[in-house]
């Protein structure tokens, strides 16, 4: 079985800019853009066997980084902290500080996007 | 000249564990225990211009994987964040709300260790 992986989607996210574009891209038609292995191997012209062997070399790369960078994990602590900061933030609205939860909201934003 | 350099430093920080262990060991030795070229070369039994060559091919490839992942630009943003956040604080501790203050204190301080 070859099922696609919402795991080695999201890691995509974090160190596919790592991966030689070639594989990188592949990975992102696949994971991504959904197409199907037949499909990007029309594409590229070199067979399904070939674009599988590459998607297994590059998830088995993304997993390499995240077990050394721990980005994946990491990420999820600071949407953790924004979680709170929301809260506080949410508690200074109530108390009818809206200037300082709306300055928060800003700064929980920028946080929240960054990976 | 090869100048020891801030920068490798601090990138080693953020990339050190995506280096192989030999080449990982050598420029920490180099760069954070502030050893010699000749002392290191003396340790692990090559040349000095060996040593030299590591350190270059490690730097370039804390480089490369900066270029890639914007690591080090992350962090400062956060740190940036932090700032702010320590600012709205310090603020409502002086409006004589220093529980929410302190839980914000908590939480600035897990997202500035992070990197």
């Amino acid at each position: 079985m070859f099922l696609k992986d919402m795991r080695v989607s999201y890691l995509l996210d974090f160190y596919g800019d790592l991966l030689d574009e070639h594989t990188a891209s592949v990975m992102r038609a696949y994971y991504n853009d959904d197409l199907s292995l037949a499909e990007i191997a029309l594409d590229i012209g070199i067979s399904r066997q070939g674009i599988r062997h590459l998607i297994k070399k590059g998830a088995d790369a993304l997993e390499f980084y995240d077990s050394r960078l721990k980005l994946s994990e990491k990420h999820e602590d600071i949407l953790d902290a924004c979680d709170k900061l929301k809260e506080i933030a949410d508690g200074l609205y109530r108390d009818g500080k809206s200037d300082t939860a709306s300055q928060m909201s800003e700064i929980i934003e920028i946080l929240s996007k960054g990976n």
